[in-house]
């Protein structure tokens, strides 16, 4: 039950002996024979290098932060230790700069293979390590990302007003909009089955289309941004969703063995059969969908390794805050392989706990229910328990606030203190942190953010029984 | 002779004179008859932006900096009050976010001609407005700006120790190392004759040539950044310099009409004729040449925009400092057009008064002269004239340090203070500030920042008659 704060131990052993195994991932591609996707095993070993590094900088750099007054104290805590803040820039830093030292091996497939640019997939597609004409589109999401980071540094810095700071991912997303201008992109969509008497099968979106690519990193930034406040909550959330978009990634890729996603137990009609003899997955022999999946897992196996090396100073009790930088970077990320590697429906619905976050949070957002500053579960310093924090009305509250809050109340989803006549007076601030207390009962912090990854995990499940199990009933044909 | 601070005044009639005509260059690539180089059209236009937009965003967002803690008062002042620091910052934001909306006008160029990629110069050479693969080249650019922003910005929030930063600039500029590589690029450089009978008139250097670019960087950025401190003298190096890159690029664009520099006037051997009818100027007709040349414009326009915006609230009496995040930022954007547009001995050229600095800085820099915090001149507060900073010694200079003393005061470039037995004492600091306040006299600070623009101004025209009058001794041919 102490709750006092000691740096957290580096097993040396175990992590020195992962040097060679991420070493050897890297030169693997460089080794004849060159195995079918040489880039992956660089990728995969710059990601533990990735969790190596984020390791051991992040504690050796907290006392900078701390002096540099980036720092800020627990809220939810009995003791008053300043906590080195804003440390997601620690992580954005070793995230951008291995995906810089990327390059060579996802592009300079010449000299890793040597004469010859492709190579032929046995009883298979061909699949060039990475098409050079998309070394432009990677940079341009190396430049989204990196103007995130610089964004939410600046966020952290100059503390911008939540309102005023809705907007700035748009601004990181221009880099991306720009180039798929440049490369006369596509923004045609494939209509839902029910909409297709009104459309047609193929909707031309135009300009629509770039305000949707900029609406998709505004929402994946903020809705991670406002399901934050306890000990390991942003690192955690964005390690499930991470993995679920590498998890979807390796169902498209050209695997050995042949395997069979048992749907048919679920009662699904679909049959999802992925893989075969080096077939290319869920690819069905799709070059470009093989390509456009090793793009995002080149960008979301490092965010692992980063997010995971982070959550371990990050957890309960934490010794490092991630501030609006973290939030920022990996939003940006993950909007980055949903535009890219055109699955921007899919990445939505890893964001289920997110898009329940937000939806619930709306009537505080705009203003019906009173907003505090902080609307983090409230901290009982007698029982170190967390409970529900409220909201106040300072004055009588409106007829439309009352009736969103009884019917939020109706679906367990808030608690009110009313007076005899009705009139609300308090409300728990509505978030899925309060919910989850409410529902649960209260709870320590760090039961809190196991509640809050099991959400996740849960709505991780869900969203791939929707993606392969349900999709079919709106989407026909293979859903490329 | 008031030393009081006040807003300068923005004179808004001027300004907002200049949107429609910034308006105009950026929309006259789109109207037929499309000009010959639309693309740079539109960067002229950008540029123009880049300049109203600096001047009014730096005032307006002075006191954020304040706030924030991004402060210092000026050392060569009476008067205390904080000066908002590192608004290198909002020059830097400025710049390269005009340089990424900017790739549509580059890039896009199926848009902007209709529906021909290319269009034939009469009498001339066929230009594509910018050749597509050339955009990942473009992106990695930018990136490298963008991290030597952040990077400068981190410098300056984290106050980092100069030898540790030295480095720096290399960080910034791994992403046009790697596509630099990932492009499998030339490493070969033309021997000087002299040289021929050792190494043929081709070598390729290999990794050297990574070395170079790597260094190159590091050279541009900290060669400006230590030839620093006065109000002023960060943003008028850089526009100098950016101005005589301009000229020289501007040299090699086809010109509707010819024109001679008349270099045999100075007894030059060379004759260099450019121009003639829509001829490609010093480019001979080669493509590739305009094309580098573009590319540099490109950069070099808004470069110039921002830092004038600067100079107007940093020039003396300073209101705004630039930080490193002015030097990281500019230094970088030379050392990238000179080397992706391959001119960096022509490059080297424009900095001789910062190659001057930097050579005069070494005894200090390597610790053979005691090196103070700040070798800025000393301000005397009676008479607001500026005299040369002194270095003390403390304990009896080395035999070396003697002799190179000795050797510089000898040449002018220092004054001792010496016992009568010849031990120094004092010396004064080892910079060309210094040196000429030395030669020239004690002056106030403005007319010092004038006497460093003409010295700048003075090094690009002897870089100039060096590049075209002299070059032929030691290279032959056209020289590209």
């Amino acid at each position: 039950m102490s709750d006092t704060l000691s740096a957290r131990p580096l097993p040396s052993v175990v992590l020195f002996s992962l040097v060679p195994v991420a070493a050897w991932f890297v030169v693997r591609p460089l080794v004849d024979p060159v195995p079918p996707l040489p880039a992956l095993h660089a990728s995969v070993g710059f990601s533990i290098f990735a969790l190596l590094t984020t390791v051991y900088l992040v504690p050796a750099l907290g006392p900078t932060f701390v002096k540099a007054n980036l720092k800020g104290r627990d809220l939810l805590k009995t003791y008053t230790t300043p906590i080195p803040e804003s440390m997601g820039l620690v992580c954005a830093s070793v995230y951008i700069l291995l995906l810089i030292l990327f390059i060579p091996f996802a592009f300079a497939s010449v000299s890793l293979n040597g004469s010859q640019a492709q190579y032929t997939v046995r009883e298979g597609i061909v699949i060039n390590a990475f098409p050079h004409y998309q070394l432009s589109v990677y940079l341009s999401s190396l430049l989204s990302l990196l103007i995130a980071t610089m964004l939410g540094f600046l966020d952290d810095i100059f503390d911008i007003r939540w309102r005023h700071k809705i907007p700035i991912p748009i601004i990181a997303s221009i880099p991306l909009l720009m180039v798929y201008y440049a490369d006369n992109g596509n923004t045609h969509i494939v209509v839902p089955i029910p909409f297709r008497p009104l459309f047609g099968s193929l909707l031309n979106l135009g300009p629509l289309y770039y305000l949707y690519m900029a609406l998709l990193s505004t929402f994946s930034t903020n809705s991670i941004n406002i399901l934050a406040g306890i000990n390991g909550s942003e690192a955690s959330q964005a390690v499930v969703i991470a993995l679920s978009v590498a998890l979807n990634d390796l169902l498209y890729l050209p695997w050995p063995t042949g395997f069979r996603v048992p749907l048919h137990l679920l009662g699904s009609r679909a049959e999802v059969e992925v893989g075969g003899v080096w077939s290319a997955g869920m690819a069905y022999g799709s070059t470009e969908l093989v390509e456009r999946h090793l793009f995002s897992l080149y960008f979301m196996l490092p965010l692992v390794g980063v997010c995971l090396g982070f959550l371990y100073h990050n957890w309960y009790p934490s010794l490092a805050f991630p501030g609006d930088t973290l939030c920022y970077v990996t939003g940006m990320a993950f909007a980055v392989v949903g535009i890219q590697a055109h699955f921007s429906k899919t990445l939505l619905l890893f964001f289920l706990p997110q898009i329940f976050n937000f939806v619930l949070s709306c009537p505080q957002l705009f203003g019906l229910v009173p907003c505090p500053r902080h609307r983090v579960p409230r901290f009982d310093s007698d029982t170190h328990l967390l409970y529900p924090s409220k909201a106040q009305f300072l004055k009588r509250p409106q007829r439309l606030s009352t009736v969103v809050l009884q019917a939020l109340a109706g679906l367990g989803f808030t608690e009110l203190t009313t007076l005899p006549d009705g009139t609300i007076l308090e409300a728990t601030n509505l978030t899925l942190l309060n919910v989850l207390l409410l529902r649960l009962g209260p709870m320590r912090e760090k039961r809190l953010t196991q509640a809050l990854i099991a959400v996740q995990v849960t709505g991780s499940v869900v969203a791939f029984v929707v993606r392969y199990g349900l999709a079919y009933l709106v989407y026909d044909g293979d859903r490329r």
